[in-house]
């Protein structure tokens, strides 16, 4: 796809100045740029890399002054980012979500529905019973099992799997090779010491916009509903176990797990490599940093904690501050110890 | 599925309480139930769910009594918990088991055999010389190399990967997107400091009654077995290196990792996030806390380790409790100090 | 496939001592073969199970002196190490990848090429527009988006999914289930304590013999690439983020997650479940170890470093045998300040 600077500015609104007429096919980092590239700047801090940028044009503020000669062909639009923003989306749409109808062979079950402007991949397959809205698409390999029901502008890519009962909303994305509404880790202990399954015959409910990373897995409940509210956005390789819920705006990054039945409040971080124990709560807006374990439930909102098991993160940055001179202090202690005097009393 | 709470009272062998022709569509537990569904009680903690519940019917002991009127109808059965966890058996083989037959396009090998009731999902793949048991059910895009043996009702989930020589067991269960032999990470470093990859021609033995997490993955021996013993239970995206033999009836949670030639105990726990360094052994009964990592092998049965390295848990612990303290300790470390009397002999 | 060891001893160019008429059928370690194996013996450490191994037939270097009878018959070669390398090789390719040409149903949009010597299994998909070489071998249920490269004699493994605009090189391996070039984990926060997406554009390029774990992911770019540069070896359920560098010949085992933008240099190894934080990077031949988590840049390169943060090793080992020691050491703490006078000056 090739644009010319004047198609560009047309698009997002904006006024050329220099060669209107140069062409432009990728998008890229002003600092980064090439020929044949299209950048921004909206950042005074990136200034400098203006006037040495190899790309072939840049979308400015109008108001930024030039201090020396500029080799790019501008264009200038009020809100540089937006503009750079919409022209991504548009990029992104073009590249990679283009594709509409359905690729042979497909499967789809007699009696599930799809709205208009769907995309099915050959070897997707869809079982019975599923109401699938407008503009969902469904990628090649993707499993989509008996009942589910998806919103609009959902898609599912290549190779995800999304077991029978799961209600997902709209704008949802469900990455390539995830997992969603596969049995949880239910067993009873047997008198013997072997373990029987459970069977777990609950669901998964995804709301609205939520996102679900690559190989991430979310587990169906054992009875009832796994429930990922709206917004919620989860990285790649994640475990969500069944009976969680994960509230409004969350974000977890790549890897961490959260154990059966815990319920993790509103506009939460969870960084990477986390740890949650089964059947706690943690309070709105908490954050956890990287690899900790919490053990216990929180009430407070706001907390940032930090460590194994997670206390608040100042006093874990200062107990590991001096963790790392223990053996100084452990000496320090034996030079005491030695100095005193004898205990000869009694 | 729509059944009356008579019909249910048959199926279950009890008596029934009331309205016998009510029909209830779903199963759930007493303090979530709603109009519409049955649900147990079994556990005298949850009587007073009894008396509030929305349940259209409850299953019950014969014993029990009332202390107050109940709205649900009620189901009187020797062992509440057990006449439930039949229906939950039930109806998750009706929703979710009951597919049987080929659907297509399917692939398996010419010289493949497989038992009678089984399933064999569209987009399912099967390799050259496989020996498939009795009712097993392979789901959607799932992968089956060659020679691969599965006993009876085994179930295959969707986009899981057996590869060749793969051997497994009867009643096991592979959750989907599982890759059980691919692979072992061997690698002989060249004295140009790259790395050349070491043929792994070996295999993955199950043996019956297990189970793999969805999106696990246990890698096939260099040579010989990776062996995964009688009922052990593997949670989501567990790792299993090439050449590990796991015990029977181990259970080991979701994001564990268990490096290679590595030896686990029959009747362990290892719990989430857990690591395990290669070419150890754990004794039998050992339970690993969660995020623990282990370096050393261990003879003594029975012990609960935690931490990095782990340790007695009771001892890891006490540490803990004193690393919280550590700057407070520091503290009154450096105000003995000061308090003593100059050095001044010598 | 069985063959004689008079076979093997051509093929191997080695001479036979003993019966040149046995057959074997399978390759083992000399400690672990039975009968119709074919060991090898390199290292003297093992010379007492030449004595005793129930191998048909073992590889020894001509010099290796017997100081008792050997039942097995010998196969003499100059290096039997390689030779035992080369026979387990040869295996490998016979039993697991000598498919070759294309199974249906496939998938291969009309605009894209591949090389001779290919295999494509099948329902495999391959979109539009790439470009494979020769000797490409792509297992059933891989996925491979628009514009895709892929150098000579790389394999695809069952159920891989490829993005779009990845360029993989030569010799490459990506086990089953690793998602190559899925969306990047990059979200706006908006006023609204909401978050939306950033279209990610960018791609990833593989340099030559990398290799890719089984459901490993790695993250496209935003805009740009994702790097993994030459001979790079990264094992099961790794976690790459996007615009993330790693270096030449560095080697990175299960469950370790690197960060967005992270840089890692050249021959580094990370051990497993090790998380490094966005944002930095790592000098060449930096070792950390086992769940370890790095938070900062580090510019020396061939240390090693361990524990979170991540310190010198030999500093953190000595912090934590003292860590164990803390409850003890907290005592005669305590046993100090109850024995100095009381502070009655002032």
């Amino acid at each position: 796809m090739e644009f010319t600077v004047g198609q560009i500015a047309q698009v997002v609104g904006g006024t050329v100045e220099g060669d209107a007429a140069a062409t432009v096919s990728s998008l890229a980092k002003i600092e980064e740029a090439g020929p044949g590239a299209l950048a921004f700047l909206a950042n005074a801090k990136y200034e400098q890399f203006l006037y040495t940028t190899a790309a072939t044009a840049v979308i400015i503020s109008p108001e930024l002054p030039l201090r020396q000669s500029v080799a790019a062909a501008l264009i200038r639009v009020a809100d540089p980012y937006s503009a750079f923003t919409k022209l991504l989306e548009f990029y992104q749409q073009a590249t990679r979500f283009s594709r509409r109808g359905v690729e042979e062979p497909s499967f789809i079950g007699a009696s599930s529905t799809i709205g208009g402007g769907h995309y099915r991949g050959a070897f997707s397959y869809v079982g019975e019973g599923c109401v699938l809205g407008e503009n969902v698409l469904i990628f090649p390999h993707a499993y989509i099992g008996d009942r589910v029901h998806i919103g609009d502008n959902t898609i599912i890519h290549a190779g995800a799997k999304i077991y029978a009962d799961t209600a997902i909303g709209k704008r949802c994305v469900i990455k390539a090779g995830a997992v969603v509404g596969s049995d949880g880790f239910g067993f009873a202990p047997q008198t013997d010491g072997s373990y029987k399954a459970i069977p777990q015959i609950g669901q998964v409910i995804l709301e609205d916009d939520v996102s679900i990373g690559a190989n991430a897995t979310v587990d169906c409940a054992t009875m009832g509903s796994t429930l990922i509210r709206q917004g919620v956005k989860i990285d790649n390789l994640v475990q969500i176990a069944h009976n969680v819920e994960i509230g409004r705006h969350t974000v977890i990054a790549a890897q961490t797990g959260v154990s059966g039945s815990t319920k993790v409040g509103d506009y939460c971080v969870l960084a990477g490599q986390v740890g949650l124990v089964g059947h706690i709560s943690l309070a709105n807006r908490t954050t956890i940093t990287a690899q900790s374990g919490v053990q216990k439930s929180t009430k407070t909102e706001g907390q940032i904690l930090q460590g194994y098991p997670a206390i608040g993160l100042k006093e874990n940055q200062r107990a590991t501050a001096v963790y790392r001179r223990l053996p100084e202090l452990e000496r320090r202690l034996i030079a005491l110890e030695k100095s005193q005097p004898a205990p000869e009393k009694g």
